[in-house]
């Protein structure tokens, strides 16, 4: 990110584009149409809603937490009739619930869920629900923002037909980049969705890819990042990554666990670890402990959960080593705060899972 | 930019946030709300639409270029009733028939118009249209990206409701983050507009910037890059660096006419210089010998221009040797093509325009 810049209408900029959008169909995986937009996840979720639906369409959200809500926001802001299909924080959506509420409610244009939920730090089953989705004949909209990298997202195989995630969660690049998928099935939708669109717009997407630039300049810095984090995911080759996520999270739960400590999320998210604190701790003073005497920033509980869970992300550019130290952190932090266990018991039992068991 | 990551939810954030607010204040320079945005300048653009107007309302743009048609495209995107007061490409809006047009049809709510039409290299008159628009009590919304920093647009003497501008020209950072000032009397228009918007939803900004994050993630690196160039910006002050704009673009139009060319832009910008190309000289040529012989980029002709016309710009982190480069390789761009001219005759020039006419 630090060589010269590219130009966004330069000779050098169509290469890197279309390298770009060939390699991150390999990271969901899918072999749908891919667009690179200049905003955070939360434009490129308002993208999918924008070119997909109409005004007036009934749309379901599943929601179980902070992000699911940001769909339903969405949604509504833009007119779409929104119905909620809703699930208590830290459990994850039951495919079957979603079914019968399709079936009750057979005008639903579109479902728009969440992979991973990380207000929860729970994985909702998005296969299963593109089954209901599909059998209801409509369209579904997948937030991938925190889960694309650690998790599988395999547009075609779950019938996902808008994915969209960002530069700074697993794609290990600073924040300022966002990336959708679009399926035939979306785009056919798109020539008939009346939303209002301009900066989001897809169309003008294709069009200009196609002529190897972008409708609006593109953030080339970001880009240059992207390519470098795609040549190393590219390298180390999706199913090693996906395994490394899920190693690495089960071995934050197992040292949890080994402290005394519950997690919080019955369907555990690969990306995130959700630990429930005792009465005893107080979150906020645990996370600053944490981050001023160690120098460990870990997430919060969100809304209702503020102040009673930490969060330990192991999402992207994280090594095993960085996973332990995040623990002993924890561990120190939580003897300052007059917990009680035996020393090292969190990096032991998370070192027995990082080596697969065989210590 | 290439430091550690802020978090953007983390205790050093508010006071990056908070200091570049202040600071870009001083660019345009506006005591208005400054709002940034994780989007390119068409971003930007449609968020000033979008927050300040409603469906149907009617509009004029004031055009005379590629950017006077990007403002008519969003507009029309939204289902705005849109007028277009039309000058030819190379000419400079009148403001005296704005004042007309706008008494002819007392029923437009805005008016839209560009500072610097980067693809003629033109100047508007935005005070004088200023004056016009308050006498009709609408609001003026104007395109910025291009013109920030090399002219002053100062919101409140000009009776500017929007101004737009984005990282990548005058603020010399990277693309992927634009700028928004909005005045009083656009938020009174804000709370009244039904305009669907989430992601671009200003009002979401307020409320997040008062705690000291953005509504969604902000792009962390480019602000620290911001925070650099408004460091930088600061310490020459803007009358230093506006007067830095105005003489070298001075001195290029002083080499082209040196050289036997003519400058195309009847009311010049000092951001970019267009060149008229006589018929002898190939644009795209030319363009091309600069760039693969001496590394020197420089814009072409856009739209019906394309090949008749190069543009030099001088915008933003550009000082006096910079130019003369460029004019050195057009110098011997234009030899190569067979045009006539004393040798260091464009350069000879320009040095006497930026030594301040003493030699």
């Amino acid at each position: 990110m630090a060589s010269p810049l590219v130009y966004h209408r330069g000779p050098d900029f169509p290469d890197l584009l279309k390298g770009l959008v060939r390699d991150l169909k390999f990271v969901f995986p899918t072999t749908d149409e891919v667009f690179i937009l200049s905003c955070s996840g939360s434009g490129a979720m308002e993208a999918g809603i924008v070119n997909c639906l109409s005004k007036g369409d009934r749309v379901l959200v599943v929601s179980a937490g902070q992000f699911g809500q940001k769909w339903v926001d969405v949604c509504k802001a833009y007119g779409l009739s929104t119905e909620v299909l809703e699930f208590p924080w830290g459990e994850s959506a039951d495919p079957l619930r979603l079914r019968e509420a399709l079936k009750k409610d057979p005008d639903i244009r579109a479902v728009l869920a969440t992979q991973s939920e990380t207000s929860t730090g729970v994985l909702h089953n998005i296969e299963a629900m593109g089954e209901m989705v599909r059998e209801a004949d409509a369209l579904f909209l997948v937030d991938g923002v925190s889960s694309v990298v650690a998790h599988a997202l395999p547009t075609a195989d779950w019938g996902v037909d808008i994915a969209v995630t960002a530069s700074q969660k697993g794609l290990m690049v600073p924040p300022g980049l966002a990336v959708i998928t679009m399926s035939a099935r979306a785009r056919e939708a798109a020539s008939k969705s009346d939303l209002p669109r301009a900066y989001l717009d897809l169309d003008k997407y294709r069009t200009s890819y196609s002529e190897g630039r972008g409708p609006a300049t593109l953030p080339v810095t970001l880009m240059k990042g992207l390519r470098a984090a795609l040549d190393m995911i590219i390298e180390q080759g999706m199913e090693s990554i996906w395994r490394r996520h899920t190693i690495q999270a089960e071995s934050v739960r197992s040292a949890a666990n080994a402290l005394g400590l519950s997690c919080f999320a019955k369907s555990p998210s690969s990306a995130v670890t959700s630990i429930a604190l005792p009465d005893e701790i107080d979150g906020l003073i645990l996370m600053e402990t944490l981050r001023t005497k160690y120098g460990v920033v870990v997430g919060g509980g969100l809304g209702p959960l503020r102040g009673r869970m930490i969060r330990i992300s192991n999402l992207g550019y994280i090594d095993h080593l960085d996973v332990l130290t995040a623990i002993s952190a924890l561990e120190m932090g939580l003897r300052h705060l007059g917990w009680a266990f035996d020393p090292g018991a969190g990096v032991a039992a998370a070192e027995v899972v990082l080596v697969g068991g065989e210590f």
